[in-house]
Formats: C-alpha cells, structure tokens, sequence
C-alpha cells in the first residue's frame, strides 16, 4: 500500500534518528529522502516548502505537517496507537515517568552533545580552551551517572523505564550512540555499557543506523570521561 | 477534597508557569510552594528529595513525580482529560498542529529568553558586546514575526492553533509575558499584540501571574526589537 507518511532526515542526527525508530516500532511504510548537510539540501526547497526553518527532521502525513522531531514521535504515537510498539504505556504513573525521562534527554544532549561534541566540533584545534572543556566533560560525567543510577535501579534487563521499551529509549538512544560514535567508553558505566549493547542488536535500530556511521570511524571527543 | 497534587515552583519562570497554567485549566485542586531562587530554595530538602537535579517546577500527583515542565503538562492532560479545558486535541490532524507549536515554542524561548534577555542579565554592562546583542534582538524579531504569521493564518481572535485554546497556548504565552515584562514592544505585531492582551484577561492566566511582577517594574532587555 503506498504510504502518506514522508520523512526528510540527515545521518547521525539524534532529531531525525527519532522519528526513524518510531516509524520502525510502528511497522509503518514510509517515504524519505536522506539528506545531504554538507550539500545544504536541508535548505532545498521541497524541504523549506514543508519547513520554513530549513532543518531536519521534516515530515508529512497526508497533509498534516509535523517537523519538531518530539512532535513527530509524539504525532506517530497517538495516530498509530494500535500498530506496533506500544510507546506510551497507558497507565499514568508508568506514563509519567516515561515522560519525565523523555524530556529529561535534554539535559543528557546539553552534556554529551552540546557540552563535549559541539564545543570541540565548532572549536579551531588550538582555540580549545582545555579548562572549560575539561568542566563540560566533567558534567557529561555527572550526567552519564544520573542514568547509569536510572538503570541499576530498573534492575537487570530493563529500559529506561521498567521492562519495555518505551518512548524514553527512542530518546535516549540516539544521544548515548551519539557519545559511543564520539569514542565515549562505557565501561565504567556497566549498566549503560549492557543496554546499550543490548539496544544496538534491536531490529528498529539496525534499520535505522546512521549510514555514514558504517562507512567511517568518529573522532574522539570523550578522551577522559 | 484533599489534593494528592503538589508543586514547588518559582515566579516568573515560564518553565513553572506552564504546570501552573494546565492545574488551573483543568479546574484542579493542589497544593503548592512558592520557592525564592535568591533564597536557593530550589536547592532545600524539599525539593532535592523529590527532584535530585534541585529544579523548579518540581511536581508530584501521589507518588508519581514529575519534575520537567513540558512532561508535567503532559501528564496532567492524558491524567485528567476528561476534566476542565480539552488542551490536546484528539483530531490527529489538528493535534499534530498544536504538537508542532509546542516543540516549535523551543525556538521562541531560545530567541527571547535566552539569546536577549539571558544574555544582558548574566553580562556585566561594560562587557556587553552590542554587535552580538543586535544579532540577538534580530533573532528575536525574525522569530516574532514567524509567530506573528501563524496567528494571521489562523484569522482574527484565534489561539495559536485554531479557535480553541490548547496546549499550544500554554507553551507560548509565558515566553510571550516574559518578553512584554523585559519591555519588549508587541505593536510591530499586531496579532500578537492582540492575542497578549486577550490571553492576559484568560482566568487561568490571571490566578497564575507572577506575584512579583505585580509588585515592580521589569528591566528594559528588548530595546530595538
């Protein structure tokens, strides 16, 4: 059956990777065309034509236009409730803990990605001022503790949030993958070091691997968290 | 009735201002703290036991606790959607819109809050690089009048998404107010300017402003916008 539903997004992006898992737990058929950042074809104009802001993750479904990327994960799971994966449990004490982390991920991106990758990404070499940065890893640390605490005390096994997979890990993910592709080691974290493990081998996540990410090995920005 | 619901929260943060909005929306009963930031009343025993990150809001309905703003939200409409105000509609097409607004108010806050107002509020007045500043209020106007466009689309006397108010609303207006209470000017958006003074008068908004915003005058941050 063709499908409505029509996904623009770029490689390696946790914003676009989103959308991707859900639109795989969900078992739904899409359209999409990857991107090319380098190419700015995020300011192409069947891209600025359903988003005027010229970035990615750009979605429609039918005529409905959805291109914040929580949206579109939020968008897919109330329209698509039935099929799939469920993401949001319906109970709404699980719910809210589901949610609470959800939004939490913006303070595990402002560590690892924005706080450690960007600094150093969008930093001439001998610009880096090796004092601040040391502080962002050091943040990034702290942070990376808070969710090893999440899991240990989820127990064995689990995911963010108890035993299922859940809207939290379509938002975790990305960000801790973001970190590993960064050379981040997990090893002194053994709780996320076996989920992300165990994430990795998830069918809706080996469908959607950064293509380029096979192609390439990432620098290392983690050097000592 | 006795309420299982409490929140710790701080005046004038568009983060707690949100939560408060969607208690009063519903028609909801709760308990509360007002915490003093110049106090580090965030950081008391109180809220550390419920909300390790020490942050307002900090929330809890029984033992569910919920501490991120938007999350906080969210629960109390999927919690109690059959009572007061409908803040998400069940229409996919149109809820689509109203979570496309919602995520998109990140950009509205960023422009604002944190580009223009954070800016001159954590620099000292020497420092102040007006070249940089400038590109901030531009910023800031670009990103106004893209808002000032969504609510010409929706025609005269409309909410940000259609003719209801939702939780679109709840996102943008405390963003908005915050703006108007740095003397930001909404004549040069006329829409805006008139969606200001109509949600300002919304009961829910009047039981919710910031008690120290009654008592003295804001800075002026948006010269130029």
């Amino acid at each position: 059956m063709a499908s409505n539903i029509f996904l623009f997004w770029g490689s390696g992006s946790p914003p676009c990777w989103k959308p991707l898992i859900v639109l795989e737990e969900k078992g739904l058929t899409y359209g999409q065309k990857l991107i090319s950042f380098s190419e700015k074809e995020h300011k192409g104009e069947d891209v600025m034509k359903l988003n005027p802001r010229g970035q990615v993750p750009t979605f429609r479904d039918g005529d409905t236009i959805v291109n914040e990327s929580g949206a579109i994960c939020d968008y897919l799971e109330y329209k698509y409730k039935d099929q799939g994966c469920c993401l949001m449990p319906e109970d709404p004490e699980v719910r809210g803990k589901v949610l609470q982390r959800v939004h939490e991920t913006q303070n595990l991106n402002k560590a690892l990605i924005e706080g450690v990758v960007y600094y150093q990404f969008r930093t001439k070499e001998d610009a880096i001022d090796e004092k601040y940065l040391n502080s962002k890893k050091k943040e990034a640390t702290e942070e990376l503790l808070r969710w090893e605490g999440y899991l240990e005390k989820e127990g064995p096994e689990s995911y963010i949030v108890g035993k299922d997979f859940s809207m939290a890990d379509v938002f975790v993910f990305p960000i801790l993958a973001f970190g590993v592709r960064g050379k981040l080691d997990l090893a002194p974290f053994p709780n996320l070091d076996s989920y992300y493990k165990r994430l990795v081998e998830r069918p809706s996540i080996k469908a959607t691997w950064p293509p380029h990410w096979k192609e390439s090995e990432g620098k290392d920005f983690f050097k000592g968290v």
